[in-house]
């Protein structure tokens, strides 16, 4: 007898991988689509398709398609490595490195301990209070991803005093679900506040072309009944989606009472943490009025760590992972950014907005929403979806009949929720998912579910919401 | 009695570090140069020196010049992060990543063992037979940065096969041995072939202007005696320099033998990794002649070797060396570079050139061929530093009468040569000096003196032989 489940399945995707990749290539272009436009979509669609069905790890495909974007001539070069500069991706670069320190200095476990001692009662306390935290610290945070920064380590910390660690199984899935938490808040807590993210400033100066009026304090009102409602729903909705090994932990808040005794005061090395974070966290609030550069400022941090001694190259020999990332990202990055230069965003947007012609505005502001939050997939930056296709589709609503304020703030808040979708769906997402904590799969499957699941809400109870408060 | 040593000698050194670049900064720019030269100048300085003095690491160094650079917005964030797409540097990490599978797979060690049973009778037998190896495929690689990605692997193999390895103390100084060898055969094999190194058909096409013609077959003829006289003096220099533990050991080929028949047949990752790295190979050779990019071919090997298997993201997590390099090189690149385009290396060279005038034309000579080669402390690329310098040094030494041809060739030997003087000074020295076996110190410090010694060479042995050759 033949033993069919000896054939290497990993094997066979891996081929089927190659051959639509290859398949695609000589497809001819759709009519009115430029054919680089089309052949990088056969690059980046089938490198994204290849990590959902785990035929490949994210870095193996990211690596194949600039390879073979390059080597085929389809990309020159410079422009194709370019991410690698992209200060908001070495941000996120020497975020990881500077919070490894938080960890090893011992100050996460300090923290992580003071929250299980106030909300460690079960893992649902400890979720609701990342969600707490980042939603409070926001609006002084104009990127998501430097505020990443600051809840990751956070939220890592609450996993390892919670028992959760990368590489061991006995609390797995509570760590996907902390880590998990940290993502979704970050989304939703982008949401809240127009200064929270840097693409919600963009897209209200955008929205202003159609007579759509936004400021800091519209903004909240708006948000604020969905985006709560997002905020209370969404730990449970987790909680059920992951199951983590343990719920009810009442004995919980009085070890971490007691741990926290036996740590004593702040030792040398927290108290160098602790004020370069503020530093890092003072500066990066200012960073917008003062001139100064985010990145530029990690790095700033970063020199006052090694320099301290509380990180030590031998430290940062171990953070080969951050590399992985780097790279994974910076190709993935380039690669959609391009895909979006040579016109492949716009032509999708465009054929999916001519197809609603006809349509009642109420459907065709909901498939508008839909299909916005769908594509994606097919970004890696949040800001250049929003530039891409925020304008495309508030114009076809607005000529379909859709009042324009209400699909603003729609699309706006779309465009925080959805950085969940996928690992590469937001710089901000890049410190959990290089965690140790959560599998690529994970990510995808909980990315799309909870996606799905704001989106919900935002359309239930935001549209009318927001058809009361927009008059 | 106070305790004079008890003071941390380190810390005096940090804080005389900052006063000097606070100090620069302030000093108004010499008269004719731009302040933002002057002051970039400072910051640059200031970050080599304190890793020349030990003050601080390099990447400490590096970090606070960015931070400090951009955050008073002496460099616009775009161009101080410029480095980190160079398609050079992300070769250097690709190679870096690729050249762990030949060790990981036991290929490095086999072919150790190869050296080892073939030149093995003493530790100068394997530094010759890196230098021999380097030497005969170095025109068939117009990249010496490529090179030293076949390179590496094979000279870290030969010191794990003869016992130094990172970490260990027992056979340090043979580990240092071994590795400077291959930044010294770097240098030379570049030296040697008009297509080794990319900025020899350049300088050469700078020196038509001054109506000096050099092809393939001059290049060699020229090159060929003070090359091969470097090439066997170099080592014996090292081992004087470095003093290795073991000098003499004869029984060390018979062992070699041994381990290769226990070794047995090539295993199924030795295959992959050879076929990876001959495909490599080829494709860099014919990377020219084809159009493609190496980093792209690069890229492709990584993909090929992860996708097999033979690298795993495990392996990729612990090289978090890999990304420290990356981080300072790509820094001080870019600072360097910056340095360039503000003017400040121009400004230098003509006023070293100015001083000149006046002087008998071999003096001259020697002072422009000396001054050439200690300003390679400034630069991290030889390209760059060509490009700034070459020209202003050869129309100087023109004018006071030397003879272009001979001149011409002094210059671009040097432009080879002068790469082993920083661990910055290529991009070719990084995989070396990642490695773990040779200190920061120890890099300076060799470099200074072998540099100089090459220089001699050059000097004592070429001068003479390229009057004979260019008549």
């Amino acid at each position: 007898m033949a033993e069919p489940n000896h054939v290497p399945r990993t094997a066979v995707r891996q081929l089927a991988m190659v051959f639509l990749a290859t398949g695609l290539w000589f497809v001819p272009a759709p009519d009115g689509l430029a054919v680089e436009a089309w052949r990088l979509f056969a690059l980046f669609g089938t490198a994204i398709l290849s990590v959902v069905i785990s035929a490949f790890p994210i870095l193996t495909a990211a690596v194949f398609a600039v390879a073979a974007a390059v080597l085929t001539n389809l990309l020159p070069a410079e422009k194709a490595y370019a991410g690698f500069a992209n200060g908001t991706i070495l941000l996120i670069v020497l975020a990881f490195l500077v919070a490894r320190s938080v960890v090893k200095c011992g100050l996460g476990m300090r923290i992580g301990h003071l929250m299980v001692s106030l909300f460690g009662r079960s893992a649902l306390g400890l979720s609701y209070s990342i969600f707490l935290v980042d939603s409070i610290i926001a609006p002084a945070f104009p990127s998501n991803t430097a505020r990443s920064g600051v809840i990751y380590p956070m939220a890592f910390s609450l996993a390892d005093a919670a028992g959760a660690r990368p590489g061991e199984d006995g609390r797995r899935r509570l760590g996907t679900f902390l880590m998990f938490s940290g993502i979704v808040s970050l989304s939703l807590s982008s949401a809240l506040w127009l200064t929270a993210m840097a693409a919600n400033p963009l897209g209200t100066e955008m929205a202003r072309a159609f007579g759509v009026e936004i400021g800091f304090g519209s903004w909240l009102l708006a948000a604020s009944v969905p985006t709560i409602a997002g905020i209370v729903l969404m730990p449970l909705v987790l909680r059920w989606l992951i199951a983590p090994e343990q719920n009810a932990t009442p004995e919980a808040p009085a070890a971490a009472r007691r741990a926290l005794k036996e740590l004593g005061p702040l030792r040398r090395d927290e108290k160098i943490v602790l004020a370069a974070f503020v530093g890092m966290v003072l500066l990066w609030g200012a960073a917008a009025t003062l001139g100064l550069d985010s990145t530029a400022i990690a790095f700033l941090g970063f020199g006052v760590l090694l320099a301290s001694g509380v990180l030590t190259l031998q430290d940062i020999a171990k953070e080969g992972d951050v590399l992985a990332t780097f790279i994974w990202f910076a190709v993935l990055f380039t690669l959609s950014s391009q895909l979006n230069e040579l016109g492949f965003m716009g032509y999708l947007g465009q054929h999916i907005a001519a197809s609603l012609i006809g349509l009642s505005p109420l459907v065709a502001a909901l498939i508008l929403i839909v299909a916005y939050v769908v594509l994606h997939y097919m970004f890696v930056s949040q800001t250049a979806h929003l530039l891409a296709l925020f304008g495309v589709f508030l114009d076809v609503g607005v000529k379909l009949g859709v009042p324009a304020t209400p699909l603003a703030f729609q699309l706006l808040f779309a465009t925080n929720y959805f950085s969940a979708i996928t690992p590469q769906g937001s710089s901000a997402n890049l410190l959990f998912a290089g965690s140790g904590l959560l599998s690529q799969r994970d990510m995808y499957r909980l990315g799309g579910y909870s996606t799905a699941f704001c989106m919900l809400v935002y359309l239930v109870i935001g549209i009318p919401w927001l058809l009361l408060v927009t008059r």
